[in-house]
């Protein structure tokens, strides 16, 4: 069976007319995927679907960079692919010539990780599994032989890799019955955008923790005393019991974060996302030592495991926020879920977009059965935006995931949705 | 005067041919480059020319990107933005949506360097000065003017960077005399390919020490046996007074740098380097702890001020190799310099490809009249590749860079090149 096609589309939903999703830094955003389709001569109709998240314009750059991928899959074999997972990840993320306009990072990786998702959702689809239950059922030395090491030696051996993986191994069936019975734990983020009055909050919140949810994120970055009224209505709203979550967006430089979370504290932040440049480790180290025991959430906008390493080491972040589609595709978010778990850091994953939801809940369950082994400090996120465009939207009760058990990797979306959405000659956007 | 159209071309040059450019990581490059050229409603014919340094496939997509700044760039004032160059170089850089796909990395923080970098070169047209020229002519506060210093406050702020322009103001007149009767010193890369065998090695080696170089760069990294007899070979030809510069072009991971640079000390590097991931600060800071007094070398793939800030707050690299156009344009390779002013890290700037040496020459002259004030460890790369192409090239004598007296930046390519060479369509690609 040989890939026969890859297909990359531009999708963009007009979110930024309700404000939905807006942040400090993002004011505006039309959740959107480039989006690929990954077809075979196998004429069983089965067909391998991936995304990367994008917020409007800048997706068609993603298509490009899709496109420029096609000769490294067209064509190969789907078993040699499957066979050595790692090679064809090198394949796409280390190509000579490609590389430059990284590397690892940018468009060509986010490119990457939705093809690679592809062939993930395609292998999951011919297992007639979930994709969570195809990791869980990956040996330890298969899983190692997923990752690429390269740069990060120095943090995580593969053999060390793989005395974690199996040191989990004999326990993964008492997990996995966990997860099927109560589901995974989440927060939502869908209460706070920074673009929400406050009546639109205070409304939001309600129903979510009549809904169940006892963990909610708001954003802060539009100014501190704005932010500061804003965390009081929210603390007062929770309670001093549930959980509250703060995110800067990368708003702030390091003094002005060390500042800002300063008059923040107060309000008991359980954790403070993003307070600056994504890039900055140093920064994040010294905001952190700063601001204790206020700890620090980063990770949507780390491009590649070498980021995650260096956040690890230093010590610099208390929960891992990884990427589904930053991250090249489920081969790196091994990587990185492999560091977090020896380094001691729980996996939060970044989720809400579209399709984020539907991706990290597999990375998660997966997480808790073979890597990590534990719940403890760790949820998903959850926003209950577009999940109407997909074949199998994530399904969430009592503030929990439900583990998703339609084979694949969920991000498959309605092809009404396809037709509607895609830009700029979709319904919508011709209209 | 209104920017009246912005046109992105595709051009690439057949180098991996001769394997012109090799090394251990990107072993057949084709020389290229994402090229912008900005055209305004004066009626004057005169154009902006910037480009990006690519090396084959993926062009397309920094192409891409280009056309995606089309809309923030058409339609501009001149004057605006030469009056605010901060500000123009922001509205590329970190739009509400654009910046998802970076933030200020990848394909689309590369093409926003060819587009700032393209109107500087109209700036430059206009003011009938070459580019170091017009900088060097502007006063210490227009200078911090135009520098973004988001998330690098924390190292530096506009005070001190104003302070440190003022420092060197009076006596810039001297060192821009003493640059225009001497030229820049400069090192040669053009020798020592990896792709080349011994006997090219020896002959080229041979006519550079003739024609006065008396500092080259090798490529390692192809295996360590091989890599310490070609040091071997070179370091006899060179003899001990010659410099003799090392890259390993990010082939390395950690623990595998320190051991390998351990191999080829003896052969006196000037420096080395990239030994690992260019991401990986702290993978830097603990190479140079460990195989001082060796010092470290990187930059090429440094992707913004963030990532400089931390190479030199931890004291990881001994020379800074910023690239003209990886950084966002003229305006973030100031916030460089600026910070390696103030840590003292000589900026030694990345050339060679296509056009980088017409960009650096630029940078160096400047640096050194307003900026650093010095010379010492200070060299511009320099490599013989593809000069013909440009409309007014670099000139190298006796090791030197001549300072560039025609107006502009100098990446305006030769018509007749840009036909031949454009992709697919070209003369050449064509037949």
């Amino acid at each position: 069976m040989k890939v026969s096609d890859l297909v990359a589309l531009d999708v963009r939903f007009p979110t930024s007319v309700t404000q939905a999703g807006s942040d400090a830094v993002h004011t505006d955003p039309d959740y959107s995927a480039a989006y690929a389709i990954v077809r075979t001569d196998a004429g069983d109709g089965v067909e391998g679907h991936g995304l990367t998240f994008t917020i409007g314009r800048g997706t068609e750059v993603c298509v490009a960079a899709i496109e420029a991928l096609k000769p490294f899959v067209v064509g190969r074999d789907v078993d040699d692919i499957v066979g050595d997972w790692r090679a064809f990840s090198l394949s796409l993320t280390n190509d000579s010539q490609l590389r430059w306009i990284g590397p690892e990072k940018g468009a060509i990786h986010l490119a990457g990780a939705a093809v690679i998702n592809a062939l993930w959702d395609l292998h999951a689809k011919r297992e007639k599994k979930p994709l969570w239950k195809v990791l869980a059922d990956m040996s330890p030395r298969q899983l190692v032989d997923v990752v690429d090491f390269r740069y990060i030696t120095d943090a995580l051996s593969p053999d060390e890799a793989l005395d974690l993986l199996e040191s989990r191994a004999p326990t993964r069936a008492e997990r996995e019955a966990e997860l099927l019975r109560d589901g995974y734990p989440a927060y939502v983020t869908s209460v706070g955008w920074i673009g929400y009055d406050d009546a639109t909050i205070e409304r939001l919140c309600g129903e979510a923790m009549a809904d169940g949810w006892s963990a909610m994120k708001m954003k802060v970055g539009q100014g501190i005393d704005d932010d500061v009224r804003r965390a009081r209505l929210l603390r007062a709203l929770l309670g001093p019991e549930n959980r509250l979550m703060m995110d800067a967006n990368q708003k702030w430089d390091v003094d002005e974060a060390i500042a800002s979370i300063g008059r923040l504290a107060p309000f008991d932040p359980y954790w403070m996302e993003e307070p600056t440049s994504p890039d900055d480790v140093l920064g994040h180290k010294a905001i952190a030592h700063a601001v204790a025991p206020v700890r620090l959430a980063t990770g949507e906008h780390a491009h590649n495991r070498v980021m995650f390493k260096q956040f690890f080491q230093a010590g610099a972040i208390g929960f891992c926020q990884l990427d589904a589609c930053r991250l090249a595709g489920v081969n790196e978010v091994l990587a990185v879920l492999l560091m977090a778990a020896k380094f001691g850091v729980p996996v939060c994953p970044h989720a809400g977009g579209v399709g984020l939801c539907e991706y990290v809940q597999h990375i998660s369950a997966f997480d808790h059965i073979a890597v990590s082994g534990s719940l403890d400090d760790r949820m998903v996120e959850y926003a209950g935006h577009l999940h109407e465009h997909f074949v199998d939207p994530v399904e969430v009760r009592g503030g929990r995931y439900v583990l998703p058990a339609a084979p694949g990797y969920s991000v498959q979306m309605q092809p009404a949705s396809l037709a509607e959405f895609s830009f700029p000659h979709g319904t919508y956007w011709a209209s």
